[in-house]
């Protein structure tokens, strides 16, 4: 009994999806009972490496959403609008939907999942992070008996491209950017993924289904790599560390909340220093890899290539099989299994990070004079902040000095202003360490608060 | 509505399902309808730290497989009988299993999948391979669209605290073990682990379920680490590799076989160097990883804990919940999710590798002369084999000597036996590989092929 398909789209995930498809033979046999009966396009003259006949196309994705001969609707268009409204009405009409539409998720997927939830439908979304890697399923239906510590990811290719070849090269961001630009790693408005708002959409889905409820995208904090400094990634490496875009959600306190009480969650997106022998540190290049920690599992982490037609094309079907599977479990008016449908069970609420406890990295602009290391030590001690290490690197190249003199201008005297000094903390409480810094940064020694990075 | 749970054995594994099921707070809510009904232990009067209410158990598995308050059999107590019959006796009464027990799966999957599929129940093992880290219902749930061309992993976490610990400290193999088996992290009678056979069964059932099909166990080429000189382990270290105990499925040939004849693997267990910047190289002490490569989702790695009652106990209770998420789809007649279910949809034959491809790894002991490096390299060129690396290293030490001259006795002359050479081939085909270390044993300044090991 086959299964009629359409799919909204056709750029690289949707032709990849079609290519599957089309060639069922050595994959999983209910591929092969997966039929294409209507694709949507925006342009029918458009070449296309894939062949594809002339019938099953449409410019018009609702016309694929309405078609009786469409079973299950796969949304590979990308976008904010129209995709939401073209998510709804195949929810509507009573139609499961498979996206990889990390964006719409992220925003509105309460919206969705109400709709889904009311109308007995999946919506399933494994290509919408960390692209050919299984990790949603495997959160949804592999880590059910574990309460959840931590989610924490490379989830952005694009940047992880750019820091691999920053910490490999020494190369300047913006360098990197550029030539990421031309080979087609980076897109020529880089911005989403440079500014780590790709990213945060991810962690607010892995964050969503790892603790079991909606996690406002907006109250994430977001830092990208866009001001990164190609001197913190080298210090970085000489201390026994890598730099990474990391997305964090982790649950603070512990115990259950009080009944009817949302639990907290602190999620980010920044850079963060990764000691080398980390799990994560290991991730070069495009690559993705998201590790989840749960009692009583431990560590366990998901690692693979974060984008590309095949891997999410890979993801998309694995989704489109599911449902196809779960069909052959109940007739018409079968319930919903409540792990493959993810429906929500708690509330989260996201709380500012001061109580989170981590590492730091900071680079500090002194001036090159005795006892500068010992009143900066002396600062973080008055403040009940150990030290892991304190390194004065050489004096600061050109670049710096001129930074330097025209950052703080004359009045700290610039041309005293020559050492550069990096500490890395032990684990602290956020706001402790923020009262520590805020006295060092008060010092006549120091010129500048040049770089602080979270450190795990 | 509370699902029946009756457990077959309560120590590690057994106790640590058990703790999850007796807290379900904060967890994913279905646990909360999971209720432990009986629990068939050894000895009743054997203190526990869990504590159970004591009409829980039964010294009679039996009587807690027929209960007819027990609607899920989770099998834990290992070993082949009476795991296999009590297995097959849920199955008979028409109650879905969950096991952990690889060395039953590996000998009688095809079996229990039959009588499972008569029957129309699951049998899931999550827990059977790679401890927490869910890995089967990716394999089953998340990869269904991909061709599958390999399947390689770290599936022993014994052997691989014996090798990490052999690569950090150079010790010997028989040292490592000793202390290994003190702390507890190698059993008394370690043969299972050190020689293989733990990883072949885990491998036989990881690609049955990547290629659609028992895997023969029996025909599984099988070395273990417990011959493996620490000398090996520290040249391929100085030369840019790490040596872990891999084992593998790789799919000969390509394209679709003819319909009704099976496809090709060749599944092997055994030491294996590795590049240092392989997704597998980094895994250390007992964690465990598998790297699955497909088509078109690339490569894809799985990593964590490979065993222990947390994690174990998690995958355990991941199996728990997806039968209990799926009742809620259909009633008492409904159908088997062909994904979950996993049920068999091709042949698999294995082969033996000799026309699989790969690089090797050949240590040599030869004696000090001029040109014997130039006659090495000519064997291995005119078999068409070419070399990546060829290294003399230094003489070797009284150990080496004393075993050189009783093995290859006084003919060879041992008192000239001084050189050690190691080449590293780049990928040729095993039989040719083969013709060219035959020629070599031939050389007359060649004493002795130490050690051949395979190499990705």
């Amino acid at each position: 009994m086959t299964i009629g398909i359409g799919l909204l789209g056709l750029g690289t995930v949707g032709a990849g999806v079609a290519a599957i498809l089309a060639s069922p033979e050595g994959r999983h046999p209910l591929v092969a009972e997966l039929e294409l009966r209507r694709v949507a396009v925006r342009d029918l003259s458009r070449p296309r490496p894939l062949q594809l006949a002339a019938e099953l196309l449409s410019t018009s994705p609702e016309a694929v959403v309405d078609d009786p001969a469409v079973e299950i609707v796969v949304e590979v268009m990308g976008g904010l609008e129209p995709a939401r409204s073209l998510i709804l009405r195949a929810i509507a009409a009573g139609k499961p939907v498979v996206t990889a539409n990390k964006a719409v998720i992220a925003r509105f997927g309460e919206e969705i999942a109400a709709a889904a939830a009311a109308k007995g439908v999946y919506v399933l979304i494994e290509a919408a992070v960390g692209g050919g890697i299984p990790i949603i399923e495997p959160l949804k239906q592999s880590l059910g008996g574990n309460r959840i510590q931590r989610v924490s990811g490379i989830i952005n290719g694009t940047t992880n491209y750019i820091l691999s070849r920053m910490a490999d090269e020494g190369a300047a961001y913006a360098d990197v950017l550029a030539d990421a630009q031309r080979l087609g790693y980076a897109e020529a408005d880089p911005a989403a993924d440079v500014q780590g708002g790709d990213a945060a959409d991810k962690i607010a889905i892995l964050a969503g289904l790892a603790y079991g409820g909606p996690v406002p995208r907006a109250g994430i904090a977001t830092e990208g790599i866009d001001r990164l400094d190609a001197r913190d990634v080298a210090y970085a490496a000489q201390l026994g560390f890598v730099v990474k875009l990391v997305a964090t959600a982790e649950r603070l306190g512990s115990g259950a909340p009080a009944p009817g009480e949302p639990i907290s969650l602190d999620v980010r997106v920044h850079p963060t220093l990764l000691p080398k022998q980390h799990p994560l540190a290991g991730v070069h290049g495009v690559n993705n890899a998201i590790l989840v920690e749960g009692d009583p599992v431990g560590q366990v982490m998901f690692y693979g290539p974060g984008a590309g037609a095949g891997p999410t094309a890979s993801a998309v079907v694995a989704d489109i099989l599911n449902i196809a599977g779960i069909r052959q479990v109940g007739g018409s008016e079968a319930g919903l299994d409540p792990l493959l449908a993810a429906s929500s069970w708690r509330q989260c609420e996201l709380v500012d990070g001061s109580s989170s406890r981590h590492r730091n990295y900071v680079r500090l602009h002194t001036r090159d004079e005795a006892g500068v290391i010992g009143r900066i030590g002396s600062c973080f001690g008055a403040a009940g902040v150990s030290i892991q290490s304190i390194v004065q690197f050489e004096a600061r190249d050109g670049e710096a000095e001129a930074e330097a003199s025209s950052a703080e201008g004359s009045a700290e005297g610039s041309a005293g202003a020559k050492a550069e000094i990096v500490v890395i903390t032990h684990e602290v409480q956020e706001d402790q360490f923020r009262q520590a810094l805020a006295a060092i940064a008060n010092l006549s020694d120091v010129t500048k608060v040049a770089a602080c990075l979270r450190t795990l």
